[in-house]
């Protein structure tokens, strides 16, 4: 366990850490004491079914649902719904290699899958709230990856899901994406094989890592049009060194490799043997597919090979020029088509 | 200077290595003795206007295209043509870090532009062959970097020219693009500054340079098709340890960093003070603008933008599923196209 101060209220607000007990893991091992930090948003009604899980991507916490989704403007209206954004275990903030008891600290972290935070999840729910149906699941990305689990494992459960960004089935380019990206982490000779004293140790690692998402994380086009400019920077190389370098820089290397292992192994076909169609076949949840056009990694055609496997689902493409990145928000036409579409969708007889 | 078994004619079969004398750089200094890798194809005829240059992509030299690309059936044809490959300087045939002299030896070795090479070339052509003007100037990538250059500091000598995936002004994403690859090899501490004692002490490095390759050098569609099976791979991973890592360790770091530094800043607007559009209008070859269809860093769309600048120009656009790496002319389905859009502008009146 080291401490690293990005990961507290400082710095992601209010949230609830809510201990689940011991979760046995889909690759062996256990968490013996899990604990999932939990921001929530709304009141849950009385009948416990006006409730939205809200999943989260690879290095995001509900600190970005907080400040870019959820709100009485957006379809994601705690007026309305009882919102709980789930940070994923290896979030920094979940339970992580980071912050784990010195038994399964650090380089000992166990293997996490998507099915794992996904039961993990639905015990939580349960448990705590009380809560056995879903209005909506929503994420993107690997927040994605987690509500098509949830869609597949949990279909009573799942009224509406919406991915955006992400698939059932982890590409293998995307495998190659995110091993690249842990490449850049783990052969900074100040990783010590997992046992770095601190996130700066790394830090030359996690900036390369930023590097290379620079290069997949957003489009060829984002860059050409100076997109970074809407971000009041001067030049890429501001943009690079005050925003998406310390983006990473602040955080744990064992968390990010922790998730970026679950993103390489996201495949839902572990429940029907590696048959995709029977697989997405489950899922009874009214569903939009929803990517962004101009993602490199998990591009559209990736979104529709899956969709065309979903009952009743439609593909509800996003457009965005900054690509997979788009996800911040940060285009002003953004959240807009995310709420029109999720409005729609909310609307949906289930 | 070190010595790489690679960079022989044992790997690299018949070529010249044909001296130019002093070449005064770009960026300042100088190489005092610059020697271009060349072999050729075809006999030049009395009138010395038959000729045809072929320029050389990143890690690439004349080998792909003496055997791929150049033959009686196919368009580049040395029955009708005189073909002249030139190495680039970089290559590892020609002058290049880890073969030069020591006092501008590995991480001693000068930048070198685009336009360095381009000047280079036209005297040896002038001087050693008494090539006055070319029928094409064709390459891929960085060898469209020096199609561009060739036309637009020599109009009056290229009469067609064929870039193939490359642009004539470097993109923001391609520069980060090599800077990721390029701070894989340094950032391996064999590196040693640049003053390693073999490639061999850079293999970590290479091999995640080679990481970096896949992830953006084939398209996303490739690694779902499993296209590495047409090379008789059984899996992806294998393809990687069989073909494309071993592709890269064999050959020298700073060799490989020279030519993604020139990559990097490849502009034709060095010669109109950034005006593309000026640039690009100083072409009077006539000239295809070739793309692949799926090539992920040099898009359909950056093509378009630069070849409407060019009087007389056409998009042809080629279709493969390996994306950038298609150059290497692996799918059956490559050359036909190639071949035909050459055949076919070499056709035309010039």
């Amino acid at each position: 366990m080291i401490d690293n101060p990005f990961y507290s209220h400082e710095f992601h607000g209010d949230y609830d850490l809510i201990s689940i007990g011991r979760l046995d893991l889909e690759e062996g091992g256990s968490i013996a004491d899990c604990r999932l930090a939990v921001a929530t948003f709304g009141t849950l009604n009385e009948a416990k079914d006006n409730a939205i899980l809200v999943t989260t991507w690879y290095s995001g916490t509900h600190q970005i649902f907080r400040d870019v989704y959820i709100g009485p403007d957006h379809a994601l209206d705690p007026d309305r719904y009882f919102i709980v954004v789930i940070d994923q275990i290896g979030s920094g903030l979940s339970t992580s290699p980071h912050n784990a008891p010195d038994e399964i600290s650090m380089s000992q972290f166990p293997a996490v899958r998507i099915g794992d935070d996904v039961v993990a999840q639905e015990r939580l729910l349960r448990e705590h709230f009380g809560i056995e149906t879903l209005q909506l699941v929503v994420g993107g990305s690997m927040g994605a990856q987690q509500t098509y689990e949830w869609a597949v494992r949990f279909p009573d459960k799942v009224l509406r899901a919406a991915p955006i960004a992400g698939t059932a089935q982890n590409t293998p380019h995307d495998q190659l994406f995110a091993k690249a990206l842990m490449e850049a982490i783990t052969s900074d000779p100040g990783f010590a094989d997992g046992e770095y004293k601190s996130n700066a140790d790394v830090a030359a690692g996690l900036t390369r890592h930023a590097g290379i998402w620079a290069v997949m994380g957003f489009s060829t086009e984002f860059w050409k049009q100076e997109g970074w400019r809407a971000l009041e920077f001067e030049s890429k190389e501001a943009f690079m060194a005050g925003f998406l370098e310390p983006y990473f820089t602040v955080m744990d290397p064992n968390d990010l490799l922790c998730m970026a292992w679950k993103w390489q192994h996201g495949d839902v076909t572990r429940h029907t043997d590696g048959d995709l169609a029977a697989a997405l076949g489950r899922i009874t949840a009214t569903t939009f597919v929803m990517p962004i056009n101009e993602d490199m990694f998990f591009p559209v055609r990736d979104h529709e090979a899956e969709q065309q496997h979903i009952a009743g689902s439609e593909l509800r493409v996003i457009d965005d020029i900054l690509g997979h990145l788009g996800l911040f928000g940060v285009a002003p036409s953004f959240m807009p088509q995310i709420d029109q579409h999720l409005t729609e969708l909310l609307a949906r007889k289930a």
